[in-house]
């Protein structure tokens, strides 16, 4: 009735999802185990330690989310936001809108600004907006996939330390492609993605807290209902966290030695996890986010080389995407499809007013590798030559192959 | 620094999450496709229609829920109860409060009642309930796993239709196990389990619901701030569902034909899924229900022949978990402690007033298969005596091969 899987392989350039490391695919083979053997409960504990790595930080709260990246968003908020918390959040992308949306759905009064896309923030501007606005809570994006623009964080970050303002931020396009240091930016909570710079399959949310956001955790706490052991109170707080499953309090009981039942770990996403992290270290962060600069670098030259413009601000430009304006009179979801029907790659378009103006090619983790920047280059002129639209023919793959000879004779 | 992944192998008799079927775990090593690849949209297709033939349902909407089994109440439960709601929920053991747990974070006024662990209810007892309480919705638990039970469905369902009520039940432990039959119970929502009876790794919740459910959803529509295209207002409504990773109303548009962005597509997973419930379909439902009687029946027959008592009103027993009462004086937790680390096989204790008083044994998907039902009599058996228990030495797996050979001579 239902056929065997056999699915086309793709050459995956979007921001996210991309390749998956095949190690991280024949992990997820591993047999499963149950949630508090102490086999998984160590695997649970290294997991931690390394996430704590990726996001260059002492904190002693670092775990996946059971979800997908805005499962961590949306974990993180409403486990802070209590209702009418002044929540500011400066926009650049369509990613500052969901933090908007995310934080009012869980009470918020939410202060906004909004730069144009393509670009970012002065920290500076947003230091003296909070000045202004006094909020508990500061939230923003580390790096829009939808502009492929990237938000410098350390100035802000000090400046909410300095302010008593908790300051979140939404590191899922950039965790393990280029840096986010979580201590040094005095970030009091971050969440990462895994689809995206760990070549881990989306499905999980890492993330990672302090004690500033703990503290103000276990005042909002509540053992769950049915787990109350006999001749113990049952507590109802009026300040609980309103979702049941995205709440950090009781998470903290379960990924902490308590480990009181929850919600069922997500095993075979925890063994990938864990191995896409492994790879992460043993390549080395640094090493990790030269890497990914240096294809950023290829793929850029190849791409102007080609006739092409970059879009955005290139002062601010995200490591890990690279947007790209698609030429006037051009049919960009019709060259997108090409790609994909006769070239099995995959780029990506963009949302909301970016819509059939850019195109977006990321290169992240396992996908960005000099075999599917030459791949995307070479397929992206041959189509756009077929598209009827003016490109220097010939130019692109070797101004990428210029870069890596450079880098090779270093 | 951290080493290859290499788990000891366990027979996991507890109930969920239980040994994953062979050709799930192979499915999840397939390279991953962009989550609008006409490929991948295909096999969410396949998927949302497999998830119907297991639900026995013809409702349009059947998709899971990206997190784990909590995560897809969590879903049904947001995306339906507006604050003031009242929401009746007859308790029958942990998961019930739990139900109770999810509706009140949400604002619900909830009424419950509670029959004794161990038992379920008569269904003329939440009838007459119903009609006192006049409730907006009826959530249920169909399979108590933390009991061991399983609450008869159909005429609670059919008054539920008749006084126009909602009727939500979770029927993680049983979809794919026992008969789950939607339609004819006249259940207008339902959640399912994935590390249960699907042999599938935890981390989905499949869930489905009808065009009663849609009509409510459809009311408190709202699309994502950052989607909105130019020109087109934005919409806001006092009624919006609060959590935008459960929002149904937008998970409508992301697996229905517009193909709204909102999470990305937990892709290994939905493999997974696609593969275990491909599994059920083959065998067929009655036969795979009929396999899960028969081992159940080894088992229960086992573990009275060995002088044990079972736990629980055997008229109301949930056919996939078997639960046992720990003889006075027998420390629960060592048993299973030396079952785990000399048999290298895992049951399960239980919670709250529960908790030390019985074990659960689940035989589930994969896991309910007549190896594991005579290793497990046996390794009891032996820990037992190894206990100083008085126990029938020889008679366990003796009675369940009896169970078997009876089986096969039909």
């Amino acid at each position: 009735m239902y056929k065997d899987l056999n699915t086309s392989e793709r050459t995956q350039m979007t921001p996210g999802p991309v390749e998956v490391e095949p190690r991280v695919l024949r992990a997820m083979c591993t047999p499963i185990l149950g949630q508090f053997d102490p086999d998984f409960t160590a695997i649970m504990n290294e997991t931690m330690a390394m996430i704590r790595a990726v996001f260059q930080t002492e904190n002693r709260w670092a775990f996946p989310i059971d979800g997908t990246s805005r499962a961590g968003i949306e974990a993180v908020l409403c486990s802070i936001v209590e209702p009418g918390d002044k929540v500011f959040i400066p926009i650049y992308g369509r990613f500052g809108h969901l933090l908007v949306e995310i934080a009012e759905r869980y009470g918020a009064e939410v202060v906004s600004i909004e730069t144009e896309w393509g670009n970012v923030f002065e920290p500076e501007t947003v230091i003296q907006e909070i000045k202004k606005v006094k909020p508990k809570i500061v939230a923003m994006v580390h790096g829009e996939t939808s502009t492929g623009c990237m938000q410098p964080l350390k100035a802000i970050g000090e400046a909410c330390r300095e302010l008593d303002v908790l300051f979140v931020v939404d590191a899922v396009a950039t965790l393990g492609g280029t840096a986010v240091k979580v201590d040094e930016w005095k970030i009091d909570a971050a969440i990462g993605g895994t689809q995206k710079c760990l070549s881990v399959p989306s499905g999980m949310a890492p993330i990672t807290f302090n004690s500033r956001v703990e503290k103000l955790l276990l005042e909002r706490k509540k053992i769950e209902q049915g787990l109350v052991e006999p001749g113990k109170a049952k507590n109802n707080q009026s300040r609980m966290i309103r979702s049941n499953y995205f709440d950090l309090s009781q998470l903290m009981d379960y990924w902490g030695p308590a480990r009181l039942n929850h919600h069922t770990e997500a095993t075979s996403m925890i063994y990938a996890l864990r191995e896409g992290l492994r790879i992460v270290l043993e390549e080395g962060l640094e090493e990790r986010f030269a890497r990914h600069a240096l294809h950023e670098k290829a793929l850029m030259q190849g791409i102007t080389a080609m006739g092409l413009e970059l879009y955005g601000n290139p002062e601010c430009k995200l490591p890990v995407v690279t947007a790209i304006t698609i030429p006037a009179g051009l049919d960009g979801e019709s060259v997108r499809k090409m790609l994909l029907e006769d070239f099995y790659l995959e780029i990506a378009s963009s949302f909301g007013p970016l819509k059939g103006k850019i195109w977006r090619i990321g290169s992240m983790g396992y996908s960005c590798r000099q075999k599917n920047i030459l791949t995307v280059l070479g397929a992206l002129e041959a189509v756009l030559i077929r598209h009827g639209a003016k490109v220097y023919a010939g130019k692109a793959v070797q101004a990428a192959l210029d870069v890596y000879q450079a880098a090779k004779a270093k």
